[in-house]
């Protein structure tokens, strides 16, 4: 999660993902939607399309991915084809509620209803500094 | 959505996806997900993607997406984010579930915890023919 956040603050958005796997990081990205005009270009998605990219592979099953904010429904579903085992995140849907327009829809609530288990969490102690981006950045 | 039928069958895949503002179409795509190792490259994310891109901005506003296939919540997410107007699609996700792993959450579902209202909506005079993309390439 360090380095998820070290993204984000490259990259000067709230925004930081990694994705890992057995020990491995095959991406660690940043939120590219302005630079890119691209609205998908959200962290979780940059980084789901370099660890496949990275493996040559549609899906990049058994891996865990961390980012700082929790993963919007785009994104969520975008795990849930990519395979991956376990998302964490920092801050929380209704905290970035606070800074930036949202789809009021938590990760989890996607995810319980894909056909694909992918389990989600919050790195509690690492909610306040994912928040302390939003502050910055937004 | 017939340029939309089009294009899956180009593609060999049951999913295509047109993007069309003021009459003019701005994408029309097929899903790429297995040829681009791309778990997000879904028809409408690649719409988005290339609309924004030709348009040179991170929004498309005001346009129209035809999907053959109601838009799964990365795709329904990915819509609200480039600000689509209007989504019409074929088959629902219900119709598509009898063919492929599905996330089973409605577009409409989705859409209606957005901050940024999309419309959505069944195009039913082309059901069947999208139902026989799936029974054809799925």
């Amino acid at each position: 999660m360090q380095l998820a956040i070290a993204k984000a603050e490259e990259g000067q958005t709230p925004f930081g993902a990694v994705i890992v796997r057995q020990g491995e990081v095959l991406a660690a990205v940043f939120n590219t939607v302005k630079p890119s005009n691209d609205p998908t270009a959200h962290a979780e998605v940059n980084a789901i399309r370099e660890a496949c990219k990275r493996i040559s592979r549609t899906k990049v099953e058994g891996a865990q991915l961390f980012t700082t904010c929790e993963p919007c429904p785009m994104c969520a579903a975008a795990a849930s084809f990519a395979g991956l085992q376990d998302i964490y995140y920092g801050a929380t849907i209704p905290t970035i509620s606070q800074y930036l327009p949202q789809i009021h829809l938590r990760a989890g609530e996607v995810l319980k209803q894909a056909d694909t288990a992918v389990s989600v969490r919050q790195m509690e102690k690492y909610a306040d500094a994912c928040e302390e981006l939003l502050r910055q950045f937004s």
